[in-house]
């Protein structure tokens, strides 16, 4: 046995750079879906990634901007499926679908962290946005460019308003109910507000 | 002086009955809106109503009915002006910033203390909704159904959904924001979604 290979076993491999980065943002994110911001500490995400508490704060220097970090890299780490049924309403419901099933127990989670957050840095789910909806952002931008061109949906009807209303209410559903949004609340979100809201006349 | 008097003096009149019940949920409702819902105590409560701990728990066995009830009370009390402005955008705008100048303070609060709450109670604001809404939603149906008599809506639009679309979509911008809706975003929200949706075709 050689010496590098008794080094090997006692200690893990020293990661650098974008590697430590990486898993030091996944034992965030772990931590903060498992305790909540409230009970998330750094001490704590530095145990779970086997490092110090100095390596992480060399690179975050507070609470809020390792969350917005990490929050960053699990939005974009999601692998969000653009739904290709044939039709808007399909295409639209699958996508409220996935998010209740990929999403909706944490965002409540974050909901209900909310006051904590805001209480120590001051920032809001608005701050988090673009961390949070840009894959669902583009999967909602790509469906509805593919319903353009099929002549379902009038381009000029389609402002940034009108477009954020299906994750707009979905999100006042969760708000109000702490509860994974049922189908046939998103059905109602699309057939009685979104869909008559775009249609070519 | 007879002894009667003296009595007066020395110890406010015993409240009985309805007086004594709304003298309680006002003391409950200002400890609420002034230290929100983890910092509410039983106690606190008692003390700013000037009676005991007991009087309140025999009426109301838990902080969460307590809280219930004064939301119920509060929101009966608050005074919602109809607007009348003799046209639905009108009235619609006036009726969203009445909302931002007498509840957006209180609502951010309520959403910021909604961790402790849920966590304590297991109820959400749904179940608060009734006892929030009552007013506004009174006030909502006078100005549609004046709408609807001078022609400017269809009322077979007018679903359940629909006409929470101003509201829902305007705590969706408390809750993202946990702040003032301003009026540009007020605007945006009849303008581009609700009116549209129930406009006579």
């Amino acid at each position: 046995m050689s010496p590098d290979d008794s080094a090997q076993r006692s200690t893990p491999k020293r990661r650098r750079g974008s590697v430590l980065e990486a898993a030091l943002l996944d034992a965030a994110w772990e931590e903060l879906v498992n305790k909540g911001y409230d009970r998330f500490t750094i001490e704590s995400v530095a145990e779970r990634a086997h490092t110090s508490r100095d390596v992480i704060y060399r690179r975050w220097p507070s609470k809020a901007e390792l969350l917005q970090a990490a929050a960053t890299r699990a939005g974009k780490q999601e692998e969000v499926v653009v739904p290709d049924t044939g039709t808007l309403r399909g295409d639209l419901i699958e996508l409220l679908q996935q998010a209740s099933r990929t999403r909706a127990h944490l965002a409540v989670h974050m909901i209900l962290q909310l006051g904590g957050y805001h209480a120590e840095t001051g920032a809001s789910l608005a701050d988090l946005r673009s961390a949070f909806l840009s894959e669902r952002g583009n999967a909602m931008q790509i469906i509805l460019e593919r319903a353009v061109a099929r002549g379902e949906v009038d381009p000029a009807k389609l402002t940034p308003r009108v477009i954020a209303v299906p994750f707009d209410l979905y999100r006042q559903e969760l708000l109000m109910t702490l509860k994974a949004v049922p189908d046939e609340a998103a059905e109602s979100i699309l057939d009685e507000v979104f869909l008559p809201l775009v249609a070519v006349d």
